[in-house]
């Protein structure tokens, strides 16, 4: 070997389902240390002793090769499996180990043990509702499909390319809401008044504002040198769209610095939409 | 009161940040527990002391309504917020209280206590990624833009509503991955070869299966009555897509009774795409 690289120590989401919740788990507990020390995967639906010990095979061979033991952040609800991987060599963190028999305290009852029903269809109910409300977004996104507004939770306004699809999207996928979208035109900006769609719906407007600079760099991407990306283009109409959101006293929010969930959490707390319940 | 429900114990998300992360780790934990018998809520954005305690007086209020002492999901940095909060008279579970300390003596050095970064714009070309994989999965959905066939890291076939969509979305936006997908038409059904358009990226697709009933009510309510939607038509159909996978030894999977992110996954694991690090 002649590389002097510093080794990494390898990370392992484990989970006896999709591994989503596993990588939620110690994906955030890693934000508290240093990230760029770390080899990062996912194992999932390691649900049976084999496919277990075939796991933990692997996962020691990682740990050989760099001398750094490795970590498995796990969501495993089978004893069996966990008692394999607990034997290896390495740090094993188990969710359920960790805060079952705190809960078990708490509730005074024995838990389930029932298999990892957090991303599967638990309820059908709840999974329907999911996709129909992202065949909504995607019939009522860019303000297609305005005779659907009356069914809409939440209708988010906003000049051209400053992040209403994602939202909208976002919100269908992860929290079921109905959520359409309006682009503001730049004669709906001129006019300044509601767009004529818009008016019956106000209380369900939100506006969305991006820094000018930021915009000209996005629209830039899409038709370089355009009027339609000129930065003094890009800044008229987010002036106009911030006046528009004043004037008729909506809620808005400047995405420049925000994730999508972020974003998408504040609106919900604005509108006061429940999230569907797990 | 006139009502004889049995009082639900109250259950709250608790986050400095979107409570994405809280709410994932809370009801994955419940699911090993009834239920039924709690009332689930998220508090997103406690990141002062003073939102602290009036969250806190806001818990407090509805254990004392209830009667039974309510159960706080955290995820929150601050030393002082925890602290309030642990002090109420609730059940204060913690994620950062139960595994930093295993952790930091694990890595053997000590965290940094940086506020919630798991879903904020960490790392902004992460984010960059998935909103142009979702804007590639909505330019490239339903056989629309075959142009780009050559940049898709997997390309879902399928009779037409077998899930194809919602199942592109979820990819390009939990993991960033480019998915595109091909409608399987009646005449692609009985030329009974690969449609000329996907010949040469045969090793990225990926065919989705559907029960038969499930599919003729999914048809029907689009279309009740229909030719579409009737019940020989889509068992047709879908006996043709299935042998058309396995003649070409397409990898499939039937998606009936599976999450999107469970068929997500299986699909990252059979096309070995690795997902976007965190």
């Amino acid at each position: 070997m002649t590389t002097s690289e510093t080794p990494k120590r390898s990370i392992f989401f484990l989970s006896d389902r999709t591994g989503i919740t596993a990588e939620t788990l110690g994906s955030t507990l890693l934000t508290q240390f240093d990230e760029g020390s770390f080899r990062q995967s996912t194992l999932p639906f390691v649900n049976t002793p084999e496919k277990a010990r075939s796991a933990l095979e692997y996962i020691e061979h990682t740990g050989a090769a760099s001398g750094l033991k490795p970590i498995i952040f796990s969501t495993t609800v089978s004893d069996e499996v966990r008692e394999i991987l607990r034997e290896g060599s390495v740090v094993f963190l188990d969710l359920f180990d960790m805060f079952v028999p705190a809960l078990e305290g708490a509730l005074e009852t024995k838990s389930t043990h029932r298999e990892g029903r957090a991303h599967g269809i638990a309820d059908e109910d709840i999974y329907e509702s999911r996709i129909d409300a992202m065949n909504y977004a995607l019939t009522h996104d860019d303000g297609v499909g305005e005779n659907g507004y009356k069914n809409a939770q939440v209708i988010l306004i906003a000049p051209s390319r400053c992040g209403k699809t994602p939202v909208c999207i976002y919100l269908a996928m992860q929290h079921g809401v109905y959520a359409a979208n309006y682009p503001l035109t730049e004669e709906d900006l001129e006019r300044r008044t509601l767009p004529p769609a818009l008016k019956e719906h106000k209380a369900k407007l939100y506006g969305l504002w991006i820094d000018a600079e930021r915009l000209h760099q996005i629209r830039s991407e899409r038709r370089k040198g355009s009027q339609y990306a000129a930065l003094p283009q890009v800044s008229y109409e987010l002036r106009q769209a911030e006046s528009l959101y004043k004037r008729h006293g909506l809620s808005y929010s400047e995405t420049t610095n925000k994730s999508i969930e972020e974003i998408a959490t504040m609106i919900m707390q604005d509108k006061d939409i429940r999230r569907r319940s797990f």
